[in-house]
């Protein structure tokens, strides 16, 4: 058996994923397990992704964690329910006789810190890669090595499908424990190159409900209306339309049919929103940008007469489009023709380099809208990536070896 | 047999309806047959009403048509449908041996000047009391007294609702031919005395779609649902949610139970609207201003602790708010206080008087709102009000003796 060592540090990174047929409604909310399955795309971490180090030392004295810099509670039940998780596991693990390659005490505290290189007003999931990435570090920090959907699950339900990269289904499971409500990788990220991805970010809006408590609301509703011996649209979905379209969104992913894939992708999202509608009181995460996005998608795909771009919307205004390589420098010369950025033009355009090209005199005149300047603060132009990667270099720790964070370079 | 008049004139009032059940998609589009039935308020005339002038006279050598003062087209097929209708009823009334109490002959051409009294922009079902004051106007020249619901019908679907005064429901019926498709009256304009409507007209924004496409695409998207063997949300709303809620409203309507009434209408709005945004491409009528409307009023009954207002939207983004008398005065300030009537302050408010009130502060704290100067440009306040009227006096016709329309006053 190895000696212990006074401190181990270890620095991991996950992406964010965007579903394409979506999670929403729980039937535990314990151990947050989802009434259907989903089925996303993970994004690359060159453009986006969440950093974090934990690091275990005899020396620490309570579990701690910063975020973004910023100390946060760690008695978050969310924060807790994945600590003791992941603490379970290791200890099932050398209970099984499995040498632990790093043999420190797992009453040792833990610091952790964690950080996002995109800023969380850009409503992106960070949730998902938060969790993802804190599963995923806390695994190695302890020397777990078995599935951890249910350590990232239990801090926030879509995390489980940052945990693998390139297409990943989260199965919905059907066992009370939630044992069998895991990710599992559909096809990896080198399975389809042409694929792109734009994040349209959306000027700042209030978001009126954040996505725990409208999915709770939903589930309320839906219960009311079952007590009442009503059927519900949340259920209706859940258990007649999703289980068609995971197969469905599958077969397109497969066979890189991206016409089947970006209609199937438009009318889940749509969906989602219409379910969202549909609770009581209603919530509407849609806003007239949004809507202006969603016409210029259909205007673009008309003039082409086919679908070559589609978008999905999370529980926020901005824009997630897919495309394929050859079509992203026209739609954005398009999201730019509609929505003019205001005074960042150098810097509207983030992420992967897109060639500037000038739009046609029919395909303006098919989208047809009065430019809204502004209204578009910039677009993240990036692609399919993998999953979670351990960082060797020990000039990434966010931790200092005194276990604090080292102070902003 | 009384001899024949050189001309005849007859003029009509007809009220516009609002559904608290909504209509939404046709099983036949000749015939405008429903899927679902729906049931509707209607407005008092006082505020809001259109008015019909028909004459018939062996010297007209046309058809012909002027609405608000212009000349339309007598060849479209919707008032094609309905002259045929009304025509092919004065003549079976004939062949059933009764008197005509105007004797003309039915192959005499008829003209035919119609007005509001209310802006179309407004965006308010003006179709559907155009072509209620139609059918009653022709069946009073015609002499007919049976059921007009076809006949207004074959105009605009929500027409047949429109012929009766108070709450109204429209069955869908079974029948192919659409026969027992009809409107009836569930509750007369005397039913619910303390019943306020407030309409909230905002301000101008492009209709994306007119709800004739509109429901051709729902339809559509369901049809093509249907081909591929999944569930379609229409479907889903038709068959399983609005029965059940068909015979709830009544109920609520019955036992004058604000509470239950506006929550049901307020549900039946959102699932509208969901049902839109589920059809392929999606259609979206909510603004971002009718989504701070439901915002607010779901904020104010909050405040109050039950429902003491409840709104609904049609194929556009202005709001119709239902609310007692005792309610009126505080809601309205609210309106005013979220959003501040930009220039027209004095005429911000029209129809029924209004006491100006002032708000408390917690319930201002409760809205909460960023104000939004001049996004809701009007309120019209009303009543539920009687079906359509017919004007004995003379001045009232929009014909002239010539059947010419008189020159605006």
């Amino acid at each position: 058996m190895a000696s212990e060592k006074p401190i181990v540090v270890v620095t991991c990174t996950a992406p964010v994923n965007i579903a394409v047929v979506k999670y929403w409604g729980k039937r535990d909310e314990e151990l947050i397990l989802p009434i259907n399955s989903s089925l996303s795309v993970t994004l690359h971490q060159d453009q986006l992704k969440t950093t974090t180090t934990a690091a275990i030392s005899r020396d620490f004295t309570e579990d701690r964690i910063w975020l973004n810099g910023r100390e946060e509670d760690m008695g978050h039940p969310r924060l807790q329910a994945c600590l003791r998780e992941i603490r379970r596991l290791a200890r099932k693990r050398r209970s099984d006789g499995h040498e632990d390659p790093l043999p420190l005490s797992l009453s040792y505290k833990v610091h952790v810190a964690s950080e996002n290189n995109f800023p969380t007003a850009a409503g992106l999931a960070s949730s998902a890669a938060g969790y993802a990435c804190l599963a995923y570090t806390l695994a190695r920090v302890y020397g777990v090595d078995s599935d951890l959907s249910e350590v990232a699950r239990r801090g926030s339900g879509s995390a489980c499908r940052s945990l693998y990269g390139g297409f990943v289904e989260w199965q919905m499971g059907e066992r009370p424990d939630g044992k069998d409500s895991v990710a599992c990788q559909v096809a990896p990220e080198s399975h389809w190159p042409e694929l792109r991805v734009l994040i349209l970010v959306v000027s700042a809006e209030r978001k009126p409900m954040g996505s725990t408590a409208g999915m709770q609301t939903s589930v309320e509703t839906s219960a009311l209306l079952k007590l009442t011996g009503w059927p519900s649209a949340l259920q209706f979905r859940a258990e007649a339309l999703v289980p068609p379209r995971m197969a469905e969104m599958t077969r397109c992913i497969r066979e890189r049919n991206f016409q089947a894939f970006g209609q199937l992708t438009m009318k889940d999202s749509n969906q989602f929103h219409a379910t969202c509608l549909d609770t009581f009181p209603p919530i509407s995460y849609l806003s007239d940008t949004s809507r202006r996005i969603i016409q210029l998608v259909h205007r673009f795909n008309a003039h082409h007469g086919q679908t070559k771009v589609a978008y999905t919307f999370d529980a926020g205004p901005n824009a997630v489009v897919f495309t394929l390589d050859d079509t992203v420098a026209e739609f954005v010369a398009a999201v730019r023709h509609s929505f003019p950025p205001e005074s960042n033009g150098d810097k509207f355009l983030k992420g992967l380099p897109v060639e500037p090209v000038l739009l046609s005199d029919e395909l303006k005149a098919v989208l047809g809208m009065d430019p809204v300047p502004g209204s578009i603060r910039y677009i993240i132009a990036t692609q399919v990536g993998p999953g979670p990667q351990v960082l060797d270099d020990p000039g990434a720790h966010l931790l200092g070896p005194d276990g604090l964070p080292k102070p902003a370079a």
